[in-house]
């Protein structure tokens, strides 16, 4: 079978691999789209990130949707048919963290694409997938491969909603528009936020952000001044999402947070620096948000019942054989804001059709 | 009477003001003791910190002992000759923050010896002070009138560990061992923390860590590689209280915390780099501590009760008429812990003798 | 100009009651409409509830809207023709509870209405009202003068619902669905409730909590047994909402809650009967939750922006002078749900028409 | 080796059991300490509680220290000659409340002496014991058998401590001053409370209550009306610990408790009446609390470093030949606070001598 493995910065591959088969609780999954994400990308193009750096060819992709194609003798929760989302992460389960109902920090943790151990996790970017039981959420006829293969992107938004406390009657500041905090904006509206303000300095990706629930969109590299009038008195918001790790927009949302005001942390940004003494005055709250784990379920809950529409960030497919195309695009954020890899797994087994 | 008034950057002197009568709800007080703070080092040596300048003469104090002399028509919680720690903290009560409970972040709060407003809000190093019956808090006989001037400081770190959440079974480190570093080393212990590692680069500061209850002290100019072994894992602290305002502390322990481990924020220092990418992955959490509110209250009663012993933190008390020199022995970290001025209210009111 | 006045059980009048002028801060009212509660039926059919006793006439009413009429010198927030909610609680802001933000256990609490405190607090069942302009919420055009009403019923079941925690990802069961049940469900719906099962007596009552958001609704008095199920393993719910005051709709949520489910009270049923071991070995947690406080400005902003409609809840409007008829009414469970008054503001003054 | 066995209510036996060899990671325990519990008299006295009842043979007893014999060959936490306090609790680790966290609501739970499932889980009250490395917890020397066969009850106090939130600066009601009771005082005032007041009708028990550390004991026997003092007001504690299960005690407390107030409910009491008004009208929270988890640790570690003096509770100790004495004792609450049974342990193989 095919998969996307890169071999170092720049050298992406269309490469073969092995099949395998299901073991008793396992499930055999036929890939069908793919999202490419922020990591994939920094792989594709600095080999890494961080300390974290690419030491051998690593099948990509950790955002898949598949259809069921044969199961094990144990398994019970999917059959053949099934259109699932299938969960990248796979915690010990017996660590001192996973004890905890802290998975996501699990000692022993393997996720798919991911570097950070070697040898590397591979990725789910691959035309056939084994999987195990606990991984697979079916979705119910109607949603498609590509809102299904939203569930990962859509999870690590609700995680980091989630930890902002209750959004009812509040007021949020979102920095940076890309998926990753456009996904933000759709979670902190199901979270009941009162009132959500999009930044960003491209137009494009601002569009999406009030196409998918921002009250107002602001562009920083054209309006500077803008964030003044919240920053004004004590400042103006409750919670904040920092989704663009860039130094500038942290701190323009410390000034516009409000006393015990709370910033969440996606962006991976690298050194930034902070006002100390604003943190101490205002008793700011900054708390890091990294992957998710219960929130996989809800996130593949709430697609599948369309308590949330995702369909408006989903820009492009592209199949397989394009996967260097589409990578290229995925980073050109004025064309695209997610672009997912098709791998046919639809096509033989399951009427999913793409909807764009 | 006399007062120690700030001109501007090193010109403090001892002024002549007028002596005034208290109101129906009011008390007179005959000032005691009263520590020098650190806030009041800024404006001797630098004329203010940050944005906050001095622009006219302020009396300088406000973690002030006395022993009351007159009382106002209304008052009922305290009488003549009662020694009280004052309460140097007036919210307004009406604005939206004080509605809320958060009356650290008042909107028009009145703070003894700030230039945060102007006119400046005068302090309480002075012979008299007139004062609201809510900022009186009655120490029982055997409290001494430093003990008692100590209430304000201890309050400071009883929210900012508060901040912390429940520290019962918790590992803390604190960084930075003046005053309030070494007080929040008693107030975590009282909170319950099982283990306390205190770190600063002066010895005989972290002396007096160990004797008010840090399980190990850590000279890190000395022994750079020490917090090293903290690091290993994920990390080995639950909760750590940055006390020093310096970025290096505040880097080294944010190594040492485990995922999800909380840094309190207490010192003042600037700005400061932190690695943005670490508190995702960790999902750490930052939260500057102000003041306090209802704190000052239990730490008058933690002191009048003596579940608490502060005085090992006095190491300095100099009549009114040297406080040049005290405010000079208050910066040398090498000599001085918490020195305290001495204002007279006690040799004519009541027998509340220095214990040191 | 005329008033609903309760004198004795059973004993509901029309009295003329003389007008007044509005002071600097407040602002005069003309009534719209005015929905009736549980606790109003109570003083109109028993003279009160447990040991708060009528003991001199009341004028009922504390759910009202009104159009503004003419303001004070110092009122900004509304002016004439404004259509407003009216929040019928002031707290004192000044005691304990206030400043902790506690206001709804305010020591000195004005609740219109209410017959806890002699002289007891005159409702809002009447033409004139002169009310602070703190307790105002303008509402934009669009809102009929019966969906203002619901702001105060609304609040209620918002405070209660934000007592449960975080409802995202989480079943809910609601057992009672008279017009406080049915509010919460809208309530908990709004909060992110993954699944909301609904129990009563009431036929037509459990089709309003369906058309309201409910999952599914359940006729415990003739499917006795359909609890059973979710009490199967350690139970099924997560939280539950008991608006009943019923003891076996309490007893039968117990059995069906999770270990740590929590269940929020507001039905007041007197003396009730639970099984102590089943708390301890589940760490059950049971709370009560009284009226509301800053749930009030949530309720008339999202009834105002739409983001909850409640009109389905209004079954029937009935004019002042058939007040008597409407209690009884309201007391019929099986033909109505909410049945407002009508005061007549909006006829003179604005266009606000009901939409029933 | 031998045993104490419950067949039947009334029928206890000292029984002979054959011996077992550990696994690999297994130890061997000679038993030391064993504490007569509330449910071993239960069992004792009526065969079971509730709807759990003996059903078999079960050898009794939770509460048990012990000295290592022989470890297996993939044990290294702890080794031949460690006296340790063993955990009584085995959660499955795997079921989706050990995944969370919530141990203590395992679907697997295996509890030493417990009737809950079929086969029971034979209990420690037995000359040797077969345990998993990882319910060993050693302790210093210094540590005496008695102390750390103390460290089971107090995690359950440690338990529900911490369900009360926060208790520094509060004040605390503990109704019913057995074992357990004493030791939630004990517990309470590590966890910084800032007044305890304990309840019973037992004057021995009320005096053990006072030297653990309650500040006021009354004997709501003696002194019916001492109660209604707590009660004026709102009411006058943040939380209460319900040890009794006895309803009277509840609903005093109920009337003592503030607006908001927390009550943990350990107790076992069967069926008790509440006044849902009250519930409701001061938002009082009841929660049960149910065994422990990460409290053991905490337990063993706090009596191993002294920092909590748990032996005056402990008013027998008595040969294994003389359960049936020891549990008559146990249950006179007039002459026996803890009971302690000795299994030997530590005669042959280590100089833990009692203490009493």
């Amino acid at each position: 079978m095919k998969t996307v493995t890169i071999h170092a910065a720049g050298d992406l591959r269309i490469d073969d691999h092995r099949e395998e088969t299901p073991g008793e609780k396992q499930v055999e999954i036929a890939v069908a789209a793919g999202g490419i994400c922020g990591s994939d990308l920094h792989y594709y193009r600095h080999g890494g990130f961080g300390v974290v750096r690419l030491r051998e060819p690593m099948i990509l992709g950790h955002e898949v949707s598949g259809v069921v194609q044969t199961v094990g003798s144990g398994v019970s929760a999917v059959r053949a048919g099934d259109l699932v989302a299938i969960n990248p992460s796979r915690p010990c389960g017996d660590c001192d963290y996973c004890q905890r109902g802290l998975q996501n920090h699990c000692r022993n943790m393997l996720f798919y694409g991911s570097a950070m151990r070697f040898p590397h996790v591979q990725g789910a970017f691959r035309e056939r997938l084994i999987v195990e039981e606990s991984q697979c959420f079916a979705l119910p006829a109607g949603t498609s491969i590509h809102e299904a293969a939203f569930a990962e992107p859509f999870a690590v938004a609700l995680h980091a909603v989630s930890q902002a406390g209750p959004l009812i009657a509040r007021r949020a500041l979102v920095t940076g528009c890309g998926p990753i905090g456009a996904l933000v904006i759709v979670a902190a509206r199901f979270h009941g936020a009162m009132e959500i303000v999009a930044t960003d300095v491209v137009d494009e990706a601002l569009e999406k952000a009030i196409r998918v629930g921002a009250d107002r969109a602001i562009n920083v590299a054209r309006e500077p001044e803008a964030m003044a009038e919240y920053a004004a008195g004590k400042g103006s918001f409750d919670v904040m999402f920092e989704a663009s790790g860039n130094e500038a927009a942290l701190r323009s949302g410390l000034d516009a947070l409000r006393p015990r005001g709370i910033l969440v942390q996606l962006g991976l940004g690298g050194e930034v620096t902070i006002p100390q003494n604003l943190i101490v005055a205002k008793e700011l709250n900054i708390r890091g948000s990294f992957r998710f784990h219960e929130e996989f379920a809800l996130a593949a809950a709430l697609i599948g019942q369309r308590r949330v529409d995702l369909r408006p960030l989903l820009t492009h497919t592209l199949p397989l054989s394009d996967a260097k195309e589409a990578f290229d695009l995925a980073g050109d954020r004025k064309r695209a804001m997610k672009v997912q890899l098709l791998f046919g797994g639809d096509r033989e087994a399951f009427p999913h059709r793409p909807d764009a």
